[in-house]
């Protein structure tokens, strides 16, 4: 047996969270999470995050459909970052991308586009 | 031809950076990168990164040895957190393992150990 460990969220109770696809490894988003986010998030078995602009929790999917069921949650060594393994439904970004990094920087797109973005929000 | 993507880096002037071991997939680390630090990391093929705790420019490895040779730099959707897609030697974390994220959130060990620390750092 081992214990949990203890995240850091810091003086913005806040992290960092990079999700990543379990099975293939793409990198699909980063977002933020707070205590009661990564709560969510494994009590239930899919990604919860917290939105810095919109100020509130919310379930990755929700609106779009597009869940991701989180296989292991990982931490990093300063515990002030964790790293969602998740089975992502449909795309992980609201372009309509599989992953948010669709772009190099520079501005070359070399993601693969999953869904119409008009067909799954209002 | 593309334009480079602007890169929003927000009021503190940095953004989150996932550096990804560009051939394994595996993630490696997260830090911050301020423009200067893009600016080196663009112009050296070396990631450098800007240290919250320290309040300097760094150059991943130039104490450890642990360089990481950044094969392709993305931006996300918002244009707020990079990927590095690296070519790490050694390893990234300064615990001795090839990754930073080496435990679950429950506290195993999953990760490699590819170093011991005390050969690297004094």
């Amino acid at each position: 047996m081992t214990d949990d460990v203890e995240v850091d969220f810091g003086e913005d109770g806040l992290v960092p969270a990079v999700a990543q696809d379990a099975d293939s490894g793409e990198v699909l988003m980063l977002a933020y999470v707070s205590q009661t986010a990564l709560e969510r998030t494994r009590e239930t078995g899919r990604a919860h995050y917290y939105s810095r602009s919109r100020d509130e929790l919310w379930e990755k999917g929700a609106t779009s459909g597009h869940t991701q069921s989180v296989r292991e949650i990982r931490v990093d060594c300063d515990a002030d970052t964790l790293l969602y393994l998740v089975e992502q439904a449909g795309g992980a970004c609201h372009t309509g991308h599989r992953s948010c990094f669709y772009r190099t920087i520079e501005g070359e797109n070399v993601g693969e586009r999953v869904f119409d973005p008009d067909d799954v929000y209002d």
